[in-house]
């Protein structure tokens, strides 16, 4: 039997504490290829599994000698060796250097054995087979050590890192094609209502074209999970019973959002109520738009899994996911919660707000005179055309009905 | 033959004006599902090609009656209609509802043929097969009409749009399960060097993993393009000669990212010379890193294509990337520029430049008693832990030898 606490609409602060409560504890985790692992978040720590360097190499264009021969060496009295060969990058040289010889040299190229300095190729005069020393160089100089950039058995990246392109690049550099990361959260999402239809399908009368499974879709991507779209479920309990007990297994998260404010609110409470270890987390949020708001967490095989629906009308639905689902998205993915980006502008004009629930009021932004004015989208929640002409929202609280023109307010931008 | 104006190296200003100067007339456009939609740049202008709502519609839970039955009706001495059926959400109501009769409808529900306004459910006693109506109600309210909120025919989104999340929901509102897109350009990739292996080869003495063509591959699909990895190069003019010709083809831009400072910086100005329609572009960068850097345009079949040589240095390659291709390919995509994410901080320590070219000196950040201190990275270009350490780059003029501690500068941050 589920725990009943909260059977009742309640604020938005008390929402974000229950939620920040949630915790995840195991998570799979997959081999990825680095091209497909940019922002994908490790899973464990990286140590390198080579030195870099792995040959000791020159770091100038020169002649690999024997520093003592050199030591003699001046820009008036210069020091001649005899020229036994060369190395270019990517090359080795077989022999052995030995006293008064010196091999020319590539930067990049491995160090011949026998030689332990790199004479640079501007305090040289190169002969038929010998070569003249003008500077004096010490053992080490010009050369890169073994393991001067990364060693071996180093710790190069630590878990929970998000992959930069940068990190990808460390990766490649110590020889490695693939990454273990944290699998994406998988999210099944379920129009619901009777008069819902796919895109693509024949418009029949009284039907409306499906519109929140390609926002939630989307917006799920952003977040850091992984979308899929399963349909659209009729307004029957039965076959969501039959939904809920396939998609728990699968999946991480499963969302519903409902075609109208009545249907599947209605009756999934005293369905998912059936399930073992269930938690109504959410019932009902006191913000315009999202009333209709639930969410319950299961506990599946030592897994949580969350069961999330959400209001109908396209912009309460992305909305109310911009603001509660995407934070628990991230958290899932393991990524850090994404911050929203805001601007201050001032109210252009009147704006009123029904009192006793907080209320996100759809706003457009527009610059005027080097100020942002900001204006109430007068369509409601219901019109498609009121996410198109949004440039996002501002907060207006449970006791303020007027927010007069003129006023300083703070706009949560969409993406 | 070639424009051969550019010869040597200038500065990032010029660079950046040269390159401004770069269009791109036609481009090529695909069809697209809206599941891969998001952030892709729409090719065409888009008309809706149905009303939403396509049927007049209730826009509350109510009866659905013919007005003027109701102008009589109040609080205190309702009007008696007679229920002949009930329409919910997705239905249609197939007979006529006449004077005296009324149908229960739900939000959303199309209104019956002959009813032409709602009363709410709030204003009615629902009797058996009887309903009093308490409130009059004028024609035409409570009922959404035909095209209210998008009208058949009207422009829902422009061409060159960036689709985001809400875009979508619009194009899906309308039934739409495709659209046209631009092309993403396809950016060919190709490292070279005798000394370089791909990772997951076995290493061999002499030789280093290649970390460009990651660091580039990813780049590029930040910037929006399309990476296509082509593998490494041989240090030999035979192959570049006949990768010019077959890439040339197939792509918008080849990238080369040398091995070495020698190599194919030396001898491809020469092979491209002897394509038709060349122009050199760049032929070198007075800034530290990137001094290699090289850039024509191709004019191949009316199309301008870009054959570009990156630094071979990790932090080299990428850093000019970053600062001179990312822009350009945004421009091949019909991206706006993208704006570098910057912050001001303090150095922590003296910091020491070479003078006569401007440096992108890598720089870390750290937050101390509230403000970003800014430490140098002691390492150089040729260590790919510099790549790694770096949080971004700060700009040290050309006639700049050093940068006392305390000085205030500005950050341009990595991704």
């Amino acid at each position: 039997m589920g725990n009943e606490r909260f059977y009742q609409a309640i604020t938005k602060t008390e929402v974000e504490n229950i939620l920040s409560g949630l915790v995840w504890l195991a998570r799979e985790t997959e081999l990825v290829d680095l091209n497909d692992a940019q922002n994908r978040v490790l899973a464990d720590n990286i140590f390198a599994p080579i030195n870099v360097p792995h040959f000791i190499k020159s770091r100038m264009d020169g002649y690999a000698v024997v520093a003592r021969d050199t030591f003699e060496a001046t820009e008036t009295t210069p020091v001649t060796l005899n020229k036994i060969g060369e190395v270019p990058a990517g090359a080795t040289f077989e022999g052995t250097v030995q006293e008064s010889q010196c091999v020319k040299i590539a930067t990049g190229a491995p160090l011949p054995e026998g030689a332990d300095a790199v004479v640079m190729i501007e305090n040289v005069e190169e002969l038929e087979n010998k070569v003249k020393i003008f500077q004096a160089v010490s053992p080490g100089q010009y050369v890169i050590k073994i393991g001067t950039d990364v060693k071996k058995g180093e710790k190069i990246l630590s878990k929970r890192k998000i992959l930069t392109v940068r990190d990808l690049g460390v990766l490649s550099a110590v020889g490695m094609t693939q990454v273990k990361v944290y699998n994406k959260p998988k999210i099944v999402i379920y129009s619901t209502g009777d008069e819902v239809l796919t895109p693509g399908e024949p418009l029949l009368p009284g039907k409306i074209y499906d519109i929140n499974s390609t926002t939630l879709y989307h917006a799920i991507i952003r977040a850091g999970g992984q979308p899929i779209f399963k349909g659209i479920l009729k307004d029957d309990p039965n076959s969501l019973k039959t939904v809920l007990k396939r998609e728990l297994k699968e999946s991480d998260f499963i969302i519903f959002s409902g075609g109208t404010s009545k249907g599947i609110g209605d009756y999934l409470p005293a369905i998912v109520k059936q399930l073992d270890d269930i938690i109504f987390l959410i019932h009902g949020i006191q913000i315009k738009p999202g009333k209709p708001t639930l969410i319950c967490a299961v506990n599946v095989e030592e897994n949580v899994k969350i069961i999330i629906i959400l209001p109908g009308y396209p912009t309460s639905c992305l909305t109310i996911f911009n603001q509660f689902i995407t934070p628990l998205i991230n958290k899932a993915a393991r990524l850090p919660k994404e911050t929203k980006r805001t601007l201050e502008g001032e109210t252009a004009k009147r704006i009123y707000s029904e009192q006793g629930r907080l209320e996100f009021k759809m706003v457009s932004v527009k610059e005027e005179a080097g100020m942002f004015k900001i204006y109430p989208i007068p369509t409601g929640s219901e019109s498609i055309t009121t996410l198109a002409k949004a440039d996002g929202y501002i907060e207006i609280p449970e006791l303020v009905s007027i927010v007069p023109k003129g006023e300083k307010v703070r706009v949560f931008l969409f993406e």
